[in-house]
């Protein structure tokens, strides 16, 4: 099942996304599913698919890309966040910030949590996760490098695409994840590669904190991570998910 | 001024903290402040007086503790985030993790953000700010050094003790700031000390990210920051603010 955010009406409401029209529905989407009212595609804008009280990544998580810069697997997920004001939704711009001069994509499966959580149990994760999206964690490489701590370098409005939407009938063990940079395939792997598998990531995070409906945790990027420059289309796809597509404007 | 959140009634309200007792506002602190009514002090139990969407801090802010360190002063501030989960109130307490092994104490003094802004100049920055408070930058120096990357190590449930009210009529330049554990004095320096200004810390931020209404920046510690153990009692002491307090517990 597909679940979208999107502006209907003049208003922002949730919905269920199938081959042949909208079921939106009269309630947030973490708790059971009420449908309001069917309605075609037609002239929908979809949204980013969370508002979420926070946002937390997870450094260097496969295992052919730590391959590729010659470093050790971690022993433990080194984890950072990005403000909630750095989202944006599919076809939204990725702004290039003045300041910046080395901007990337980075493109990762993004965990949304269903209901508040701490200190879940690796095989208890399932029931706290009400499913899967995309997430181009952008960088600004040079600022990245310069602070040592990546919160600068990752959080600047804009830096934060999530979408299209959360799909909640997925595993997330063997999905191939891809980014394209103007329609050239850049990184191409699997989650098959995840040094810490989903399960494990949510059950670490939540022993540090609470974790609420709508947060996101984002597990990481595979090889082949790139620059992108203004006017360039980025898309980041993953298997059973779809495309999350941004442009890079000034 | 004086702007606290506390429970009345069963309801979380705001309100202002005079002398004689407390007058109850009818909205958020953020807008024109309408007076509901007034009650006594008696019984109120203050809540942090804040809920940020985010919650920006900044390394290395005193030039005497740069000093201490034997490091240079840095050219540009270093930030980091604490998710919001993590904040405390006054008397709350903060809970040592049993992965933890050394908990420090950090004394700052946060700022509040009073209306959305972006890309706001130093000089215009007053009027963007609610007012100031204490907060205690909770950090498990521990695993700070294990990971390098500051997030884990700071962002545990319990980890941003912050009250215990907002101050709107004061001058951020030159506050004595000390920080005492058991009643022993620990930190004590002032705000005369920072590398970087209040309105160059909010200015420099709203140039990464949009700042909302409640939103903290913290500016950093003094020298002296050190361990606490379960059973301390931590206070942060601010000139013209007051006394936020709170106990380690496991």
């Amino acid at each position: 099942m597909k679940i979208g955010r999107f502006i209907y009406q003049d208003r922002i409401v949730w919905g269920i996304l199938d081959n042949d029209g909208i079921r939106v529905l009269g309630s947030l989407p973490f708790c059971e599913l009420k449908v309001d009212k069917e309605i075609p595609h037609l002239g929908v804008k979809l949204l980013a698919p969370v508002q979420p009280s926070k946002i937390v990544l997870v450094g260097l998580n496969y295992k052919d890309h730590a391959q590729e810069l010659g470093m050790p697997v971690p022993l433990e997920p080194i984890i950072f966040l990005k403000p909630p004001s750095a989202v944006v939704g599919p076809e939204e711009d990725i702004v290039y910030p003045p300041v910046v001069n080395r901007l990337d994509y980075e493109a990762e499966l993004a965990v949304v949590i269903k209901k508040k959580c701490k200190n879940v149990k690796e095989e208890e994760v399932n029931d706290f996760i009400l499913g899967y999206t995309c997430l181009n964690d952008v960088t600004a490489r040079d600022l990245q490098k310069k602070d040592g701590q990546w919160t600068r370098a990752k959080s600047f409005d804009t830096f934060c695409p999530i979408g299209p939407w959360i799909e909640t009938d997925i595993d997330p063990c063997n999905l191939k994840i891809r980014s394209y940079l103007n329609g050239k395939l850049k990184q191409n792997s699997t989650t098959a590669n995840f040094t810490f598998s989903v399960p494990f990531l949510v059950s670490f995070i939540s022993k540090i904190m609470t974790l609420l409906p709508g947060d996101v945790i984002s597990t990481g990027t595979p090889p082949g991570m790139g620059e992108m420059n203004p006017g360039d289309i980025v898309e980041i796809e993953i298997e059973g998910i779809g495309i999350l597509k941004n442009k890079v404007a000034i």
